[in-house]
């Protein structure tokens, strides 16, 4: 608001409220300032990353789901917002918490300012709120075209209460996993893995689409509506990525964020290039699907290394992320778990490896420099990271699975959770919502069961 | 440009300019330097909110009307640039005004740079041009799918020459209704109640398109066409906002705009979930277009108090602009206002809402802080400020409304303001345009009356 | 990542990282942090800018081939930065080089932090190799709708790590063009030319699509299949831009970088003017492909004077590349050479119109603040700039067309580079990837010959 300032007619000089505050600015007092913005752009782009998977899950499926998971993104998010706030803030990083479990901070209620060197902590939650709803947005992987509306606002509501804090807890917010030296920079387990076991949960529960699997056993290939969603979607998630990776640096600093960027545009590019290679070879024909999974298993592996590891080691890291979705994709195609967006894939196996990575990669320099566990195995830290790095991944991945199989099966046997029979046939956009997300083509004809 | 420094040879101490002219930063310089980053960040996310409205208007609007719909909004953003530079500015900021009306700086020539602590402005009016813009494509809602290009064109000089700047003078600009106290951070009344009230004007007088009413007066869907635009522009509008609400507070300085953030944030999600819930409940299905008008209130109405209000308010306010655009949008509907993209409902109704919100909700420390006008009512401020706010409500609403509405009505009379039947109903694409924006799948044969 | 802060108990004071290396941050060391944030964030911006490319190219061609040039967009700036951080970045800035071509820096390892002042060179890194992909995505403009997938992946090596680096070694690495005083303030030569001139190579050897022209040489119109694509294209591009022009400040320092940006947005706003209105006074309907162009060439032709011309020159400018572009798009047509995406037009002309303007508008102030060349002939500064200007373009155009052309001259010849009749006629969808972008849509039988 520009009026207090002009209306006093102090010309330009005043326009900026800076000038007022700035009576005594020191060099400290900037540097937070500078710190407080990179956090503040980092949370946007966070938030950016809902457009790539509106897009995403949208442009994976078909145009009879389109509107039903386009919309559902921004209500979750909404309603993950306000539990973040009531809740989830208070039980990833309460002050009055233990090892286990944060508490306090409940309906949070931040500073207004930075006052004696204590840093606006609005900024921070806004940050963490973002982290909290991707994690969210990752598990309706499992979920698509298949569940009722009503599933994903109670599990909106356990997940981002409870199931997604707790881990946030363990490895950020001073738990027994920070104790023990994990590393997960910007979140391969927290955010990346925790999306993908609640997404596997569901996707057990809920059973494969109608059409998915022949009585043979055999799969068919259920193709997404919109390659054109799918590939902006990726972008947009590699440049919110920036803010997810980069962003965890939580500060300007030294630079050191940069090196953080630096080594995400290498994951990411390497997987892509990995995956399109793969296909290539293997199939006989470059597959768009798998090489847009493959950027994407890129970003989710360097998340948890993108600190650790030397630039070399996050292209080796890309690139074995990129083929490993590949395989990963068969495999949960074989084994009968029908995964629409790949979440299994991308966000839960590259989530491991990236996890994993570190246990193998992470130099003594960064490691110093970032003050959390030791090396890896090939630079001489033995395997005693490597060792840690798994055991977060089993006990998050377990903790995970197991809380939101039993939620997701109580709410199966109360209420339902599967849409029925005709209801998939027609489709999530009329029988949940009433009207098709693509009105004038749906009415020309399609074939509801495609 | 990277010349100058690498090809000196200085090598990388040299790269970056900031070593050359940093021979004497000051604390103070560099802050001045931060603020302007975060205004140039905001300004940029103010643009991107474009995105956002050509997928908003596009989507909820039909398949014949796409390429017109989207392109215009390309159009009028550079039109009124131009405009804004050389007129709108100098009569919202231009320094020889009065209570009523800025004057100079026409074919605005900003400082090249810093000097001597002025700020360079530049970047404030590339800021303020981004708002100018942002309230004329809430306008085009009343437009949609029947007006003439000839009439945005003109309408453009009009509005973002002269109508919109008048309205930003009186309350940001140092006019009469900033120097009563009216509280209106981000602009809920300047950019969002101006835009819906020309919107107002523009839809009465082109009266409903062909099909929304029947002769019995009873309404029809004229559903959009495509809802995955609509929940993707939901989220660019969402994240555009942080630079809205966040960066109307036009620099970093002590943290305050996190706390701004922070609401915008809350109010958002609570406005998104409050209107899902109350369709579900009312209707019996969860209606998305309602809930993503609800997400787009939530935001209009914490536009104004974002910077004066406590985070429960925030929510409250969210909340309440949720279920208020679900009313607001039934009532339009009903009053025979063709309203295609709600502005209305999500720009008039909740900008009024969020204005009005702050002489409730306002509380003494955030009014002491920003220091204009007074505590709300319900924090002891009586009903002054709630006066206030109503006042700058009306006045800036009727302005609005009825210069627009004169325009308009010269427009209409002069040269015609809504397309032929025949072309409206063959789409503006091919009438306006010459060619649709989607050939390949209208010529398939759709029904251009749908 | 948060872990080793909170862990620590230290409490809110300690959260953010930066108060515990700022135990003496300087005046001069804070400036460096900004203005590396500065860097970091139009470096996203410009990767953003992918966002756009893939939409606009994307809409500007048909369904069938739609996940094709979707996702080959990913997979090219994907193996397009591995390139660059292992060759490309060496030619351009690599420390041993000469005027002619740089060397050293291969598969390039960054400082981890700012140490003695000297910057961290990731960033720098991030942001250049964001240009070069910049630069590849425009070339693909030439080879849409028909060149095969392997091409695009061989050329990407060849433009990457040489053709690129060359050009931009010239003008900004130090090259004999520097020395020369060029102006090229964000690359309308280094970036747009470059792209524009092995698109052209690529359309020459390809030759036009099938039914774009008749037997008896006149041109059919192969429309884009989407406009609500090629418009937000636009405006992610134009939002982006401001990272691209801005961006090449390189710091936020004195301000200056805001100037850039006015003259910018000024730049851009006048393009899209321009060129509506020629379209309508010419054809009699405004054509919405050729406004969209028309922003576009605008930003293409300020790219290079943006730092170097007063605001009204910056309307000129934009003013200018509007109606060239109309008229460009026009005579390639007539010469029969097939642009499906209008690169030649939009970053070919606008970008030798924008590189000569400087030697017209250079003003004397804004040439001695840069540092770089003279004024132009305008401001008293007489041809020699112009000279210089022009001397750029045709050099740095001749050595692009003349290698690319080679290159894919051997392509043609080795290993193919158009797809067969039949593969052009199904699309490249299924014929490269073996599925169709748009599943759903196509399969209902469109007419594939469209």
């Amino acid at each position: 608001m520009v009026k207090k300032v002009v209306s006093s007619l102090g010309g330009l000089l005043l326009l900026f409220p800076a000038m007022a505050f700035a009576s005594e600015p020191t060099p400290t007092s900037v540097l937070l300032g500078v710190n407080l913005l990179w956090v503040m752009v980092a949370a946007i782009l966070v938030i950016l990353m809902q457009g790539g998977f509106i897009l995403l899950e949208a442009g994976s499926t078909r145009m009879k789901n389109a509107g039903h998971v386009a919309g559902k993104t921004i209500f979750t998010v909404g309603l993950g917002s306000l539990i973040y706030w009531a809740v989830g803030y208070g039980i990833a990083f309460g002050e009055n918490g233990n090892l286990f479990i944060g508490l306090g901070d409940f309906f949070y209620t931040p500073s207004m300012t930075i006052t004696d060197d204590v840093v606006p902590s609005s900024l921070f939650w806004v940050f963490q709120c973002a982290f909290a709803v991707i994690s969210l947005s990752i598990a309706w992987g499992g979920f698509a075209e298949r569940a009722k509306l009503s599933s994903y606002l109670i599990f909106t509501i356990v997940f981002v209460g409870f199931i997604y804090p707790v881990v946030a807890h363990w490895i950020w917010g001073g738990g027994f996993l920070a104790e023990d030296g994990a590393q997960d920079f910007a979140g391969s387990t927290v955010v990346h893995l925790s999306g993908a076991m609640a997404a596997l949960a569901a996707t057990i529960l809920l059973k494969p689409r109608i059409g998915k699997y022949n009585k043979d056993g055999s799969a068919n290939q259920i193709l997404g509506h919109n390659q054109v969603f799918t590939a902006l979607a990726v972008l947009l998630l590699w440049v919110g990525w920036f803010g997810f990776n980069a962003g965890s640096a939580l500060g300007v600093d030294d630079g050191f964020f940069g090196f953080v960027a630096f080594n995400t545009q290498l994951g990411a590019a390497a997987g892509a290039v990995a995956a399109m290679l793969i296909t290539w070879i293997v199939l006989g024909k470059a597959d768009i699907t798998t090489m847009l999974n493959g950027a994407l298993a890129g970003l989710v592996a360097i998340t948890a290394s993108c600190a650790f590891v030397d630039p070399w080691a996050a292209v080796v890291i890309g690139l074995v992320a990129g083929v490993f979705v590949f395989f990963s994709m068969k495999f949960f195609e074989k084994m009968k778990i029908d995964d629409p967006i790949f979440a299994l894939s991308v966000h839960g196996a590259a989530g491991v490896l990236g996890t994993l990575a570190n246990g193998l990669f992470a130099t003594p320099e960064l490691v110093a420099y970032n003050g959390v566990g030791k090396a890896g195995l090939f630079y001489g830290g033995g395997w005693e990271q490597l060792w840690v790095q798994f055991l977060s991944v089993v006990v998050c991945g377990a903790f995970v699975f197991i809380v939101s199989f039993i939620v997701l099966a109580i709410i199966k046997s109360v209420m339902g959770f599967r849409v029925s029979e005709e209801q998939e046939i027609i489709g999530l956009d009329l029988s949940e919502h009433g009207a098709y997300g693509y009105p004038e083509q749906m009415k020309k004809g399609t074939n509801l069961n495609a």
